[in-house]
């Protein structure tokens, strides 16, 4: 697929505009902590959910409005998850309210998120005062006040477009990501709000978004934990004007399934590499298993282990506990033949091959462990089945950002 | 159940001698790395195993030579853990048979076990130099070389022994244990050997400590990694006198399985509070579940969650971290009405109620968490079954132990 990076985040497709301001949720600066993403018309929309049992009342509202998978505005707030409260759901259908009535469409069709502590009952007030100004700042240009409204331990934002070619229509999907910390995502992950331009039918859609956060957001780790907020939404706006994707068997929805890949491959690697504390972007390949879930499991067992994460951070070519970790992961298959490489723009290293250690020169491999991208290449030998999985080191600063992290 | 404290570890039961010394496996120390527990008589014996499909190559020997549920002698050593060798089967073999050989013993009543850095080649030159000065040294005091000879990171020795009565007969068990990190462990954990002078059946000892360890050492964790050379064993004499235990539904073999609990139990509590880098030893008991292995199942990951650790480090009690891991535990339940309180020494603090948090003094919450030992009650509300599982906190040390134990 031929496709080029652009620039606009959100507002990159066609039919979208974002603007992002400070209401004051987020009391530690004076940054942006409430953003909103308009469409010009009703957008084709879907979106999925974390898995914790414990859900965030923005989810729990997002879901029914998603039922018709239609939306025109996402409204957001970080500062606090709204999570865990007795008036969650009414405080999160307030905002779709207050959102809906500024931009004039029906609240169902608004997606609303929250990012930020739990257990803190949510106050309204900031959001109303400020609704009026956030819908009047909407603007093609307003893709980084958005993004910016929704970090919370994040230091840098996550944004990604890019534009490709449909039934000869130029397309384009853009989005932004949050998240640095409680990042173990289950099936839907963080925040993360996707724009396109691209017509498509919405239960497409749908088995789309599912198919690639399995192997996008479903496998990045920071810490192991899998947060009651996290969410990916798509909104398509259909102006590109491509011929409605209606057919998972088409080669127009093979492309679009590329494209959609690609960004969010781009915007969990920069979640990733953001992880609290990271010092490295770590990225497992698991090739040569017999099943594909096997090769996802193993990946994500080895960029969740804290002691190889550990050692990642101490430029030490530790390969037993690299191994340690497939060993773990669950189940049924041999590790008789497994062969790991390190690898980074500073060289590389074969460490074990056929289970076992081989020697190495352990100066070389440390000098390529301090490069900032590190590859670890694992070939089971076992099968044609093969998943990436990516993480972070685990350094004194991830202790120190959530020791000090007071509620 | 009666039953009192008493001292001598592996030696306290009738029957048993140990030692300990240096034989050079371990480097940065003059302090013993090869251990020898001996029985006068062949013992009924049984051990469970790590779940880890990496394997050491002491495992699978031992492995072998309890399946007649016989064992006389256990040989083990720390600094290096004889995994991910192409001939560990063969230098753990070699082990057994320089013990067999010195003790006068078939080589096949021999547990043998060995803890340290994974993929280096076991030299055997040192073992077999010191095997007669090691079964030379063999005595009644001989507990505290051998536990000390059994530690790698671990920075305080791990024993305990109870005496108690079993048909009129005074009986005892005793143990010692290792481990400080790459505890997560999985039917089976690090190193523990435990002696008894309880007269039982072969098949009837496996299935109490099989059924032991599920509620002991299956229900600590330091930092989620599952070890390749985890093992619990246990050698009983019979010199006690008592009438073979051989039914499971005996009053005798439940206040066997009690008093096992009881010293399993202690020696688990002592390798989470001596978990790499801890500060604090975290207790999380889990009530009113449906289901044994769901509270189980909560218990540790409550225990697991790095947020959550990070902030018992910080003395911050974030209870939505609680809620967090409670929620992404496997399994259907419901956490509409979790209850969770904080306790130590201390104090104690409702911090949620009904799933939802409720007002406390965070001052108070937060003093209380400066103790040592730390209790979060978790009651779920549904049901009668109940767990506990054992952590630390996550530290500065954590990282520093990790990341500079260079291979």
């Amino acid at each position: 697929m031929k496709y080029k990076e652009v620039s606009g985040g959100v507002c990159a497709p066609l039919g979208f505009t974002a603007s992002g301001i400070h209401c004051g949720l987020r009391k530690s600066s004076n940054n942006p902590d409430l953003a909103l993403i308009f469409a010009e018309k009703p957008c084709v929309s879907t979106a999925v959910y974390t898995q914790n049992k414990v859900k965030g009342a923005p989810i729990l509202v997002t879901q029914k409005h998603l039922q018709d998978f239609t939306a025109q505005a996402v409204i957001v707030n970080s500062g606090n998850a709204n999570t865990c409260n007795l008036d969650g759901e009414e405080k999160a259908i307030a905002m779709c309210k207050l959102a809906g009535e500024a931009l004039n469409i029906p609240p169902n069709n608004v997606i609303v998120a929250s990012t930020g502590i739990i257990g803190q009952v949510l106050p309204l007030e900031p959001i109303q005062n400020q609704m009026i100004p956030l819908k009047n700042g909407l603007s093609r240009n307003g893709n980084s006040q958005a993004s910016q409204a929704i970090m919370t331990t994040d230091l840098v934002e996550k944004v990604f477009a890019i534009s490709f070619e449909l039934g000869g229509k130029p397309c384009t999907i853009g989005g932004i990501a949050k998240g640095s910390g409680m990042i173990h995502p289950n099936m839907a992950t963080m925040l993360c709000f996707l724009t396109s331009d691209v017509a498509i039918d919405g239960k497409i859609l749908d088995t789309a978004v599912k198919s690639v956060v399995d192997d996008t957001f479903n496998m990045i780790s920071v810490d192991g934990d899998t947060s009651t907020n996290d969410m990916v939404s798509v909104m398509c706006s259909g102006l590109a004007g491509n011929p409605e994707i209606s057919d998972v068997n088409s080669s127009d929805y093979s492309q679009f399934h590329q494209a959609l890949t690609l960004v969010m491959e781009v915007l969990c690697k920069k979640i990733a590499q953001d992880g609290e504390g990271a010092t490295k972007l770590l990225e497992c390949q698991v090739t040569g298993m017999r099943h594909k879930n096997q090769a996802r499991t193993v990946a994500k067992s080895v960029i969740t282990s804290s002691l190889f994460k550990s050692a990642m951070f101490g430029k030490d070519p530790n390969w037993g506990r690299i191994l340690c970790a497939i060993g773990y992961a669950e189940g049924e298959f041999s590790v008789e033949q497994v062969k790991v490489t390190l690898k980074s723009a500073l060289g590389e290293v074969i460490v074990c091959e056929n289970g076992r250690g081989v020697d190495f020169q352990a100066e070389k491999a440390s000098h390529l462990l301090s490069a900032t991208e590190i590859f670890i290449l694992v070939d089971m030998n076992q099968g044609d089945q093969s998943a990436t999985a990516w993480g972070c080191d685990l350094t004194y600063d991830y202790v120190k950002i959530n020791a000090d992290y007071h509620t």
